[in-house]
């Protein structure tokens, strides 16, 4: 089983900004513990992150045919991309939604995803280990 | 570690309607795979259901200094019942709010959840998967 | 033909309360009346009312298999429950939602039903006669 | 008792349109089966079809001091039509509003009438049955 | 100066419905005494009345180069008629509004006209007066 | 009879701002003519201007007993001062709402008037006219 | 290939009102193109106006079996008339919905179109070249 | 005098939780403090709470004939239970709305009751003391 | 304990306008009232009225050091005048707000209050005993 | 005359993606054939497709001077790309919005197009048959 | 070059009140700054307060003919005087709108201003700067 | 002190587009006299400009410990990049929010900036000149 992590805009900042949101661990320290949790399940995952809507776009298109799952962070795109969700509509690759941080405790903009309706299911909440638990779906 | 697993109103139907949505297993059928899985990891969980609101409420006040976690499935209170978002708001107890189906792909009026902002994170979309993910959130 | 007719909150007053609204016969009268008509009609009829939302849930619940149709009138539950709407569509028993007074003529929040869009249709207005009518629905 | 069955814009189609919503019968075939069902009640009834609006509301007009009751189904008007909610104020005889299909299951803009608050009562969802209620509301 | 009084629908029945708001002189004496008041100031006054919308925007429409004013009470089409809102705004001829009633002392949706937009000016809540001063605001 | 011609907010400048919209004629030159066309009917009208909402108030108090009618321009006063509203309906004296321009015709703001429920009628759009024909609906 | 052109309210008017907005050209001008341009095509176009919004009901309906697409500019009815939505989704003949101007870069209400959803097609802003395209749709 | 202190949802919790909000005394001690309070005005006073919207509504049904009023803190109920509202209706004895905080200095759902509207007045801000000063709306 | 009972725009005509709402006693006879319930108690009160909302500002800005207590009845200015919310949370004088008619059973605009998130407690309901709750929630 | 054919995100997938909306002719396959259709009307057509919302900007951008009209289907853009409106505002080209889909038939979101109001017009709903119709809005 | 500094209601307490959000200057000791400043210059300020609107209309209304540019910040009244915003419309006298704090960063009604469309610019976040800077936008 | 003025899309056209709104300079000569000021002021700026949403949200991301402060003119990113918002929530530069033109007195949705609850401050409605106080704000 081949998975892609794939994280939006801001994500690569992880880390490094607002640790009292996100945790301490940088991005590539996350993508590490995952790429391990991936290979102990007998599965293989690749990571992209972007800053660039329609580079996440691109990829999840590229994503049909390679990948068995994709693991989305979208960032703030979440809130209003209609592209990202087309993007996902338009792959047969079923797509996980995840967030770290509760984003219906924070600020009201960020209580709608555009993205949801198309995605087979969305984790959020559980800071670094939102991500594990998406790729548990697949995996376990 | 205890954990408390509370499904609220119609979800004692769980297994008997709505199959395409709902998957065919039975609650306790679930249930009982939970509680393996827990015990599988060193830790116990204990079941709890019902149609009543108000008794949802009370379970959750009575969790505080018994149980470790709770997980929630709240069925359609979840998007009007102010009074269970009060009771996991008075408590220490942290609370997972899971769902079977991703509510935000059926109708509008699912794609509120009076309950996420109190709560400590969400998943959903999974079938019964969700409440395993769920428990996975307390124990891994 | 089996039938049950199911009041919800504080339709227990119904005679007592409002009698310029809901009119002077008790509904142990109204539900006498309903008897003697379904038995006039070679059919039998059940009567249950509940100022409790769930209860009134496991009620719709557990006619399934057991009744041939439903008349509800919820009350002012009619107005938010959920709850009550995914019970109705939980089973495959038609519902027949009524309502003795014009409910849009009345308060603004009255005039939206949550629960109709899952009924097979809804009656209102008449009175009394609204719960003929429905059961009528059925038998004629 | 005379009666006026009243049916508005594209109901003169019924039988020929969407079957699955409004069934295979057409509106003569209904009219018929309404007049002898009021005959058979010593009653009277009256037929008329218009898609202008305006022959609604003067028909409305027309039925002071005529007959005892109109049914109507105003089709699309139903939702927007001020002025055939005016002429049904305007008089005296009491109207009862009806719907063949359920037209809360239906699109969103279906869901409001501004026809109801002026009207005596409503019936839907019943298919030609609603019209044979709405009769006997007036008849029984 | 000729000046042409037009009303919408369901004002063929003023002086017979709902008094307490209309008044009860019907809409012949009314236009009897405007007429008389349009020739004692040197003017003449042509009356139309009409149920139908679309006979409601020719008369606008004819009106072109026949007459100097229009005194338009469109009834209930007031809140909704954008086709009659077109025929004023295609047209030269002012045209003033006037409601007999204080329409926004009613209900809620009498408060919004889609007509004044493109109208001269407004009057309301003088009964039959409002037509007069509207024929004063051409006239003196 | 006794007049009082009650100018709110802003229309001190009448005659001297926006000249396209409200003329050229000073706010003393319209009351002038006022005064001569009240006298001319044998009756009396008092003027008062202020900027000061509050004052306003004060002045429609002020009015019970002593006044017959208030012609009020309240200026954009009209769009928020419940205050204003209030003071209206706290006196028995009737008051006629005029605006000089179609305030229907400029921003969307300007649609809404808090006052006109409280008012006896309302004349917009005729320039100084608006205040003759209000004063026409008290005279004759 | 026969080909209805419908036109509603107020377009008879075309060519003679807001020559800015419709260009000056009447609609019999424009219909003559169209027939031309149909009979270039080896097809047939038949025309009708009409400011009776039941009327164009009654033709959309009468259009099934006769025409094999209906070229539809209903004017203002565009925003508000479910009775013509409901028309054209009764009958099985395609429909092409016109407007000459951009609709979207006038006044709000005419962002809002109730017949779009049941249309094959939308062409806008083209002036009477939106005809002809609306033609191509159904010839080339 | 007979009252009755009716508490709702979650307020068994009062002086357990969220003591910032609501004090830390518990519901028994500031009910002994409002028993003794009656009974130093020589009025008598019962206790009630319940986390059941359908006891409540019970509760206060059964009040009719036997206390002179009823002091109600519905806790979340007081935001969407139209049941309870309906039960207030019901009765003639007078309810004054209580709240221990200042809900309107809280979450934007809490500053709307749908209670308040049926009740004859309501205290709210005073923590212990709106229950005292309620009483003694009752009592001075 | 120094308070200072403030009251807004047209609260001067109590006693004399509305006296169904109001009740009949004028605001001297009622400030009278509240100078003995304070005297009562040991304490000191002072009154103030003013129809001008910057004076009220005025008014609250001054009490800064001089009163313990601000009891506040501000009229209409309550719905909409946030300049006297912001002159409350200027001050470290807590006020308590004050209707004495139920705002929640009249004209929806009366709902929404812009001065009860930064007030202490509300009191609304009891005609003149709102003042002397308000009182007693200072003094006692 | 020279056209740019603009095609925005996710529209690289057209012919693969949703077949049943879109057709399975790809995006060269249609280009290739508005190339030959433009050539056959003696104009040149380039093509260009991006999923970067900022890169279609600079390519309306640069079309200024080069090309005399655009065809621009920007895709889920249509929807919030202020951004793509701003680009098209800021450049005296014309461009002609088209939409494969019928859009105001599918999901609420795509009904608004923030694009419409700058655009010349607008052709939605014939499949491939938009771009054809489009190219001759510029060139019949 | 003269200029008015004008303030609105409740800044007469800068300094002195929540001085997290205005500091802990005085409004005095900014006037005199900003009055050096614009003597630097070789202009000249004058400067006023009220907590009065209809003294802040006066005044802008005064201004005319008299200063070449106007600072303003109107305080709370910002969000609700349409009398301001038509005294700044009625006047030539640019008008510069002011805000100490960032009015986007507090409570979600300061963040409507009816003052800004009429005004040339605004200028907020920057403390008693927001001041300087606005001075300097007519002086450099 | 090294600032960092960061233009957004479209701003590339300055000088080009919409001279009326914008003024006739270009970005590069504005950038230029900006430069200017900033080293007669012993600072330092520099220039970014981009048309992709994602490259603004790296260039925030990299100014963190480069930069002191960030003049940023978002284009119509402004209205909906949540991106862009996050970005400068962030890091810990201030970033001061420019616009030319003043967005209040154009569109609806130019008066809705997603950014600025995340800036220190905002300057708008001063052509050019809004960048230079920008730049003030800093360094005077």
């Amino acid at each position: 089983m081949n998975l892609l992590v794939l994280n939006g805009v801001n994500l690569n900042l992880t880390g490094r900004r607002e640790k009292g949101v996100y945790g301490s661990e940088t991005l590539e320290q996350i993508n590490a513990e995952l790429r391990a949790f991936a290979e102990a399940h007998g599965a293989h995952a690749d990571f992209y992150q972007s800053n660039l809507e329609g580079e996440l776009c691109t990829a999840i298109q590229n994503a049909e045919g390679v990948y068995d799952g994709i693991i989305l962070n979208a960032g703030a795109f979440t809130h209003y991309s209609y592209a990202i969700r087309d993007a996902i509509a338009a792959v047969s690759v079923p797509v996980v939604e995840v967030h770290m941080s509760n984003v219906h405790a924070r600020e009201e903009f960020r209580r709608n995803s555009v993205l949801t309706p198309v995605c087979r299911g969305e984790i959020l909440g559980f800071g670094k280990k939102s991500y594990i638990l998406a790729m548990e779906s697949f995996l376990v």
